[in-house]
């Protein structure tokens, strides 16, 4: 019986037309240009490196499409079982007509060509959307980005900020930011002058949203003026060789600016909490990052306290701050549950994360699912693993132990798949947060 | 097979007749004035509040309790889906014979009318016991409550220490500790001496335990008498000004000198371990508080060595303490875990942390629930929702896994959620630790 | 049909012959001579005394074996829902055809005598293994072990380092290892020479790995030669009387040495992360240790790079920082999830755990389990628990979420069980890291 009510709630589940509310997504080149842009996602060159491949024979500058995915595809075995070899192979099934259970020796090249073939198509983009029922897809846009050559309401704008916030002492980061805003900086009063114009351009660039991915030692505050404009003459003065109380005084600076333009321009800001960069020095590209999961969201009680009228979607890398994540939204009007990010984005801690948010808190404000993806293809099986764990949890939390009907659970998992991301973000016909959904 | 399982196994345990370890009842009306007592639990007010209900609409001052219901019936959909919406409907339905999924704008005035004429009854509150087959349930008294007026052995007292350990630099809770204890206290010696007062009077009144919570940051220590000494005139001196040291050593003082009292008076001491006070200072009465899930016991080794005579029922915040609490109760004889706490208290987390200490934690020191409830129409969902979680693990983990007979199950189910609170707090015909189960 | 496949893919991977790498046996006393060292195991006589019992009555010097299994039979009832429990039936009803659902008043000294009995036979240890079908087990050799009088290809000799890294202040350990090496010790030149003399010695003797437990606040890094030196020479001077900091940096530099020996004797070195050590100083014997689980495997981030040719099978304690772990595993090719240890040993938390680690972790770069085990008799129901938790796992997760075959969910167990245990450890005929499973 709960097979079968798990495979009715995923059909369904999996019939709605979404919006991704975050990826990384380059909306001038969306999909895949060849294979090697799918073999090459980070998942798959770390898993086949920490089995054993070395980093050189993937990374070898100059390496031919084919090549890459041939020397991959001989390196994959002992990933078979993880997840991420799981989308691979949906997206083979789903976009390139393959049929097997592995990819190997034997069939990797035919796929190959089939898959070039598929993405050298005009509107391969397009297709891709198409079959994957995405309406649209928030992007990850650099601060100077001009945000001109595609259509915003299906490449919908964000604008990140990790740089302003940590790598502002680095000259070049603050010459792209006096170019992008056409000013220079020198000073508290300046330097929010200049970040109020990238507010302004991406506003009027259709952006629904501003993101930052932060350490796990950050705890953001409130910086006097007086200090803040110190900070950044020291940090404008001595680059990256400032002291470390005065580049910390510029991150809290800025970020708590940016907050201040969130309220301004009504933009959620998402929060991705807990990751530490460059922790394994010789990984591959994109394969270096990791975390300690010792963090809380305590060090966030100033900023949601001071900002009310800022929503946060925030998500955390490590599992175990999903309950302190679930307890803050559900007395935090602010605070808002968002995806299942990169090392909790696995079917064994997304279950668990997710009956725990579901019910805990309301409804109406906890976004299911992103992708976090770099090209378009893995939309659909990422999306789908997430549904095939939402309709899990529905089955056997709503239906069988709280005897919910169908339609109800079904009327849930909407909810947190795709009305709510209207809803935060602002989107579709005027979803807002005091509407109810079942009153 | 496993769901008929899991819905005998649910009906056996809820036929059982219980005692409630903990609750904040006032046992001078514990039950229901008005529905308003049932909708205004935090838990309702706070996601409501969450989802957007402004604070003002829930406590504006003098409000009609029945327009503060549809106030908030008007606000409830978004809750939907939570634990704590599911307690509110369970206890419509078998309290006073609601019939439907949802309350809403076309039923809740007669659900309202007919909740407050049967709370008019004059033995509401015994028929809320009744139905609920609660025996007995424990208060949370305030150090100078005279404990009268009441049946104790219905009405258990249980003396509330944070004001002692945490509020003693305010002068109004030294005022009252010496109005109650009929002493003047200037230095440590006066100071042991009123809070003995107090154990004699909850003694002799039939309390049954000394209960404290505590933030995530206190690791307590034994203090020298002079430090106490230095200390204490220091705080009473400068009051809430005190410096930090000497009021941390106050408050070590104090609630060493209560572990000592728990050992003369032979009373267990309930530990909550976990929160942070006033996190959300706009949020709504009683929902403001959270905390940090970076806690260890290993703040608690000094006490659990020293106190080997006192049982520490222990409860934690964050469901990550689980762990450590069922490795501390796996070792330590005097540790017991004790029911699922606050933010802990929704089925994902009583699943996994039950699971946990069902199969490494002595079956006899394990103390399964508490219902926590300030009004006695909560004790019958939430200890329902606590049952069929048992009913689940036992179920799955015992007669499936284990090849446990339901027999067996089910007398293991009655241990930890009966017998156990005899045990441990001394109550009924005489169990001692020492009892053996099924020799 | 789930239930069916459980039990199916259990027994094929019950039918694989095993090595199990890490155990604490005596390879001159493998087994139990008398059932008292069955009942000795600290998981029964702590639990026993957690729940009540007497240290005094457990641990009596000249307690007759049979007296001392009479008094422990009579004091585990409260310990009949513990996994440890089942572990002690599956070995009486294995080895000793005992038939009833517990051990009891009624029925111990037949068993008692009837175990008794079998243990006296010659070759009894030959005995367990093979019904257990254990082919050969890893010791845990202190440094100064001249591993002589035994098989070394079935009882496989490991260097445990604890008392070099953290007990060297000791006179007497040092003196053991001057002893052992042949060498006196007086600095960082001579300190190592010992060390190395040691690694040769066990190398010699088909050593295949180096092992240590460590503290949850042990963060290895280089010492450099000249505060080594002086280090060193205060310890050699002072003793346990020596500064804290002239001691860890005496431990950092046997760490940071070992490791160094690692790569050259081409040995794995495991970690066993966050133990804290007689946090319980009036529990019995081996049980009074516990942890605190905040504890990152960012503290091994200079260790994991540093040593990028040593393999390091890892180990966690709590089972919040397994996702740590799964997440280092996944990207750094050197770091490899190993085993379920200690509190975290038991179905619930392994359930969780290998999960986790299935999805993430190539398959070539896990290993299943360990039984930790003092005497050979717990190594069946130890790695039969593991067992049914991993055919639960695997037909849940990959024969029913996945859709894999049931002989490929096999195949992915065998390679976790026994396959990866080869590879990792050097043992058999030679499977390597880069071998394919299945390409």
């Amino acid at each position: 019986m709960s097979d079968a009510l798990r495979q009715r709630l995923f059909e369904q589940l999996d019939a709605i037309v979404l919006i991704d509310p975050h990826t990384h997504i380059n909306a001038l080149q969306p999909a895949s240009a060849t294979p090697a842009d799918i073999l090459g996602y980070h998942y798959y060159t770390e898993l086949a490196h920490s089995a054993g491949m070395p980093k050189e024979q993937i990374e070898e500058p100059g390496l031919d499409p084919k090549e890459k995915c041939e020397r991959l595809f001989a390196n994959l075995a002992p990933l078979q079982n993880t997840i991420q070899y799981s989308w691979l192979l949906e997206i083979a099934r789903e976009f390139f007509g393959f049929d097997g259970d592995r990819i190997s020796a034997d069939n990797w090249e035919s796929l190959y060509d089939t898959a070039a073939e598929a993405m050298a198509a005009d509107d391969w983009a397009g297709q891709v959307l198409e079959k994957s029922k995405l309406q649209a897809v928030f992007l990850t846009n650099d601060f100077d980005d001009p945000l001109e050559g595609f259509d915003t309401a299906v490449y919908i704008p964000c604008l990140r900020t990790d740089d302003l916030v940590f790598q502002l002492a680095h000259p070049e980061i603050r010459a792209r930011l006096e170019r992008a805003a056409g000013t220079s900086i020198g000073d508290s009063r300046s330097l929010r002058t200049a970040l109020g114009k990238r507010f302004e351009h991406f506003k009027a660039k259709n952006a629904k949203a501003c993101a930052i991915s932060l350490p796990p030692d950050f705890a953001p505050t409130k910086i006097s003026p007086g200090r803040a404009d110190t900070a950044i003459k020291e940090v404008c003065a001595s680059g990256p060789e400032a002291s470390l109380s005065g580049r910390q005084a510029v991150a809290n600076f800025v970020f708590w600016t940016l907050a201040e333009f969130c309220t301004e321009f009504h933009l959620p800001f998402d929060l991705m909490i807990g990751v530490n960069r460059r922790v394994y020095e010789a990984g591959v590209f994109q394969g270096q990052d990791l975390y300690d999961s010792r963090v809380s969201l305590i060090q966030y009680r100033e900023l949601f306290n001071t900002f009310a009228q800022v929503t946060f979607p925030t998500s955390v890398l490590a599992s175990v701050t999903n309950q302190e994540l679930t307890s803050y939204a559900w007395i935090f009007p602010n605070v808002v549950p968002h995806g299942h990010w990169w090392y909790s984005n696995t079917p064994a801690y997304i279950e668990r994360d997710l009956a725990a948010r579901l019910e805990a808190v309301p409804q109406t404000k906890q976004i299911g699912y992103y992708s976090d993806m770099y090209k378009l293809e893995f939309g659909l099986p990422k999306f789908r693993m997430y549904k095939r764990v939402l309709a899990k949890v529905l089955a056997e939390q709503f239906v069988v132990d709280r005897l919910w009907s169908e339609e109800r659970a079904l009327a849930l998992g909407k909810c947190v798949l795709r009305e709510n991301v209207d809803r935060v973000f602002g989107l579709g016909t005027g979803y807002a947060v005091e509407d109810l959904l079942f009153a």
